[in-house]
């Protein structure tokens, strides 16, 4: 956040392009969750809270109930982008949680404007204790599975399911990533590739599709993935194909870990068949974005299936807690069923 | 084939555009082959075939000799083209078998015209067939699942795992098919979802990741897919995905079966581990084939991964027997452990 602007990655552009995107509204930061500018659960929750924020900025005049409207609104506006991610609405409630007390305007602002920054800062202190605590969980020489982007670029630094790795390699660790490309949005393909080609972190891309044969093959040693939302029982929602890989490492002996903060979960649902799971455009299944080659290269969006044919495109899947080991958070490794011990701590 | 021409729907281009290939030589024939011109089990298997009797009519001269060396190096070459599938060689082996009694070169390239004819004829009837006996497995109103491409295009005509289904519709029932995408080369968004549209099946393409998803929400009843080659103890090599759909609807209590003629049995391998799985260019996960739109519309290959991004694509994987239903044959529908039964008949 620079002022009452909202600065960051412009993710659908990478890996082709680096750019930097500037909302200056909080419905232009709305838009920008909504469209996947900004994409990852605990990325999504630090926007909300700078977009509640960045609302608070926007407000002209002193009036405190015109001023409560305004906020009510823009929370409204933000918490209805993205349905799956629990970060996004724990992220907005803790900025308008410390609106509360405020005497005036002026004061909210202020207070709204540190309780967004603090948010942020605590995220990347949760992702990087992640990284400590999942990097024990990573042998020496060990073949790790992952699943669409957890990292860096789904957080506001570390990341949660590459924070492992990441911590691992600094403690001299050698491993191989197999990143499967996650269709249809390519976040694998595309992010998690791309971070760890910036961190020099060996690994092959692979088709979804080819994540089982590894397993079986006993390349593949421990899976690790990220989470939009976890419910009381442990039951996990994370991006689609989330669901086939746990199920396929539990056949084939692999520890299942699931990389997420506290922020991610959601204590008022008892079961992961609450989770309300977002069913985004068919276009993203019937078509595919890319670079093309030659002399000018271009961003392309090209069309894989024939005209008559229709897409149901989930975004996120359930996995039940019986096929997750455990999950890694700040405050060390748990096993799903114990995560309520976390309750309000 | 055509005299000594091979002609075949150029698969790559669908369903863009439809276009007819000729092969006018074997070693054209096994080019189509390797680079999937033509592919899927019995259509190569046919396919095989006629590039043996085509290799049959090239020879010139009579000398019985030079005829033998020509027609080992035919059979060499179009027998290195892929090394999963086994319909290929079945298909190559029947015509070069049906050569050994021949009186001269002259009877010999008749009797391969008339084995590889025959070949393709039989395949195709073992392809109506397998639609007869698998669509009883379909009930009226089901979710169908399958993977990859396993109709007519992948067969001389009819299809392996879609025959049930065109035969299930024939005899009036309704069904909703979930076409598996299947990366890296989208057989199943290409040309799966462009027959169900050819037929008008009520069909919806997915992502890779999200058949289970589909499976665990209770959407589908039976998937159905074909094979590449099945070893004596009935473990199926099938394209890459096969496997985590296997796995995934056992766990679901969803019956899976493997439609495949007898000419896809390998009972010289006792069992799924034997079965050699070819690993193709990691360009096929690295790049994305499709349509630009616009005015002047294109077929394009956009990169999706970022430079520096290495990628494995092995082809096809192993599914062991314990997570197979049933194999739907030409002759009726055997447990896996059963099909020992078929053997020499």
């Amino acid at each position: 956040m620079d002022g009452p602007l909202v600065r960051m990655i412009d993710q659908p552009k990478l890996p082709h392009s680096f750019r930097i995107a500037t909302m200056r509204t909080h419905r232009e930061t709305a838009d920008a969750i909504r469209t996947m500018v900004v994409r990852g659960a605990p990325a999504i929750g630090a926007t909300g809270a700078f977009g509640i924020a960045q609302a608070a900025l926007e407000f002209r005049g002193s009036d405190v109930k015109r001023f409560r409207q305004h906020m009510r609104s823009a929370e409204k506006t933000l918490s209805s982008t993205r349905p799956t991610a629990y970060d996004l609405f724990h992220g907005i409630r803790t900025v308008m949680d410390a609106l509360k007390g405020a005497a005036n305007v002026v004061r909210a602002k202020e207070a709204a404007t540190l309780a967004a920054t603090t948010y942020a800062d605590w995220s990347a202190e949760n992702c990087r204790l992640i990284g400590v605590h999942g990097s024990m969980l990573i042998k020496d020489g060990a073949g790790v599975l992952t699943h669409c982007n957890a990292g860096a670029l789904a957080c506001v630094d570390h990341g949660t399911a590459l924070a492992p790795m990441r911590q691992a390699r600094d403690n001299g660790k050698k491993m191989h990533v197999f990143v499967d490309e996650t269709r249809p949005r390519c976040q694998g393909a595309r992010l998690t590739a791309w971070e760890m080609t910036m961190e020099g972190i060996s690994h092959s891309l692979i088709a979804d599709n080819a994540a089982g044969h590894f397993m079986r093959t006993g390349e593949v040693d421990i899976a690790i993935v990220g989470a939009d939302r976890i419910a009381a029982n442990g039951d996990v929602a994370n991006k689609i194909g989330t669901y086939e890989k746990a199920v396929v490492a539990k056949e084939n002996g692999i520890p299942f870990y699931v990389a997420a903060p506290s922020s991610t979960f959601d204590f008022s649902l008892a079961s992961g068949d609450s989770i309300p799971i977002e069913e985004r455009s068919q276009d993203e299944v019937l078509y595919m974005f890319g670079m093309t080659g030659g002399l000018f290269p271009s961003m392309r969006r090209v069309r894989i299936a024939p005209a008559g044919t229709s897409a149901r495109n989930p975004a996120f899947d359930v996995t039940p807690a019986k096929y997750v080991k455990g999950i890694i958070t700040e405050r060390g490794v748990f096993r799903p069923g114990s995560i309520k011990e976390l309750k309000g701590k």
